[in-house]
């Protein structure tokens, strides 16, 4: 928002910028009032940093644990400070010889309309090739998180079984689809009829619809020769269901946990002794490891979406003032795809 | 038992044995009314086949998990069935070329007092080279299952914090004194003061109370730089305890979960998301599927043996009759070093 001054030179305007501020911890599920929503003036970068512009937030389910307070595989975010989250934007100033002003780049750039961020700490993206959306989800990091999680800790082999969770999110609808095109069979568990017809479409050869069906039958159903691959990104009851179903030598990916996220006391997989008695593993995985390696990733992960064997949704909400409304449909799993927030008119 | 028939050939002897077979399926803790105490005639091998008199019987955690209906890495025993066991005697009668009268042998030959086995089943051992119980304990399947499953499965470096619980026990005390002979800082979780000075006596660098500490604290304070290998016999509070230590890309062995085997329904691990925020993985074992490779570890660990590096304590009870009672020691944590019954006199 641009205003103009109430004193000094009228010709000088001052940029202002709203920003949603972490005032609480949150217990159980969070809420608006864990969020200040501030204004503040701009700051100018400084030598080697950049102002940006930011057009589109990414809503993730990690966001809820970068809230609370303790160890994690990142620091929690303090309170009072910016709401930690991932954007793409416009570079409007820049002190980085190496980013100039019109481009488009992506980093954790937090909830707010402006950023000024290390120009080493963003990456530049190309609009030309992708729309900008696609870059927070399946050329960003729930793709990456898809990518390295499915095929280096999950290791599926053509033929094999992969079950995925949260199917019709932005990391699931990627794992699905990749195990397709590594020759697996792909049984996706979402909830609702429109997720699983979302999950139909991307070719997925069966969907599971946990609101509706009984999971463990349906996994027998579709899955008669075991799960070799569970890629979990929900916890809870769903996890415990697959843990019935595992083929000898399963590997389960634990990508995250939203179904406990918002919960005082997680629950654990009371049927994890299957994991004995099918020789199987259970591996947690962090995207970050493998930042080296994103490159790789969104150089083989473009070309499928070129050649459209890779299909992407993104469910984008207008508004940064409705943010702490919009994560929350994350929790209630009312996205389909990858959840972004639009802030801006590119 | 000898005893002279009381009718017929005056000249014959008929030799009786004295069975334990599965009565009922237990529910919570097993009781002595799931087991029937039964005497039949003892049965003639057949071609291919040996009689073995029993002289020690092996009583193992997994044995709960035995009685149990349902989908498992071995079958259930079936009621009416002889309780299954590992057990350790000496052959009566043999009608496999293989294997002479008085030779000594291993097998799963059940809870009884003469078992007839195929001569393939059972392998022989040598009670010069060590005491009998030791088959069943650290040369047998609990010395097997400690070796690969901490060597294999577990992977520890020169230098890694290995953890074990259980630690007093048959599995235990080997999984600790291979992860010291292979240079790592070795401290072990067992319930009371008696174990803990046994893991000292074994050269572990720290023992754990777990009835009089809080395991938590214990392990922040034995394992300033976090767990690397966890070995778990155990389950339950003690698994959820260590996953809140672990170190990154940490390595869980789960090997048993003897706290949960006697509960209505088992309870998962709930900070199992330390995975995840580690990048730890959780991997099953079952020591069967190394068999191929007993002998290299046995002629390894004998050697250690020998050499004094690796030592070994039975918690021996007289008595067939005892069974059931005995088999309760292990659940209550009383036994100090493998539990084995003796069944007869060598």
């Amino acid at each position: 928002m641009l205003v103009p001054r109430t004193h000094g030179d009228a010709a000088m305007n001052t940029l202002l910028n709203h920003q949603f501020k972490l005032a609480r911890r949150p217990v159980g599920m969070v809420q608006r009032g864990d969020f200040e929503y501030v204004t503040a003036p701009v700051a100018e970068p400084g030598e080697g940093e950049v102002l940006v512009k930011i057009l589109y937030i990414s809503l993730d389910p990690a966001m809820r644990g970068w809230m609370n307070e303790g160890k994690s595989y990142i620091p929690p975010v303090g309170i009072g400070e910016v709401m930690r989250a991932g954007a793409v934007g416009r570079v409007i100033k820049s002190r980085d010889p190496a980013i100039a002003v019109g481009d488009h780049v992506v980093g954790v750039l937090g909830v707010q309309e402006y950023a000024v961020a290390k120009g080493r700490g963003v990456t530049k993206v190309d609009p030309r090739l992708a729309p900008l959306p696609v870059y927070l989800g399946t050329l960003g990091m729930p793709g990456m998180t898809a990518y390295f999680g499915l095929l280096e800790v999950g290791r599926p082999k053509e033929g094999d079984t992969v079950v995925v969770s949260g199917a019709a999110g932005a990391v699931g609808q990627v794992v699905g689809q990749i195990a397709k095109i590594k020759g697996c069979r792909v049984v996706g568990i979402a909830g609702g009829s429109e997720k699983c017809a979302y999950l139909h479409s991307l070719g997925f050869d069966a969907a599971i619809d946990y609101k509706h069906e009984d999971v463990k039958t349906a996994l027998k159903q579709h899955c008669p020769k075991g799960v070799d691959v569970y890629f979990d990104n929900v916890g809870g009851e769903i996890l415990d269901a697959v843990l019935t179903q595992l083929a000898m030598h399963a590997r389960i990916v634990i990508c995250g946990a939203i179904s406990q996220y918002n919960e005082a006391k997680m629950t654990g997989p009371s049927n994890y002794m299957s994991l004995l008695v099918n020789r199987a593993s259970m591996t947690g995985m962090v995207v970050f490891d493998y930042a080296s390696r994103y490159g790789e990733a969104a150089r083989e992960m473009g070309g499928w979406l070129a050649a459209g064997r890779l299909k992407t949704r993104e469910d984008i909400v207008d508004g940064l003032e409705t943010f702490p409304d919009t994560l929350l449909k994350l929790f209630k799993g009312e996205n389909i795809g990858k959840l972004v927030l639009k802030v801006a008119d590119e």
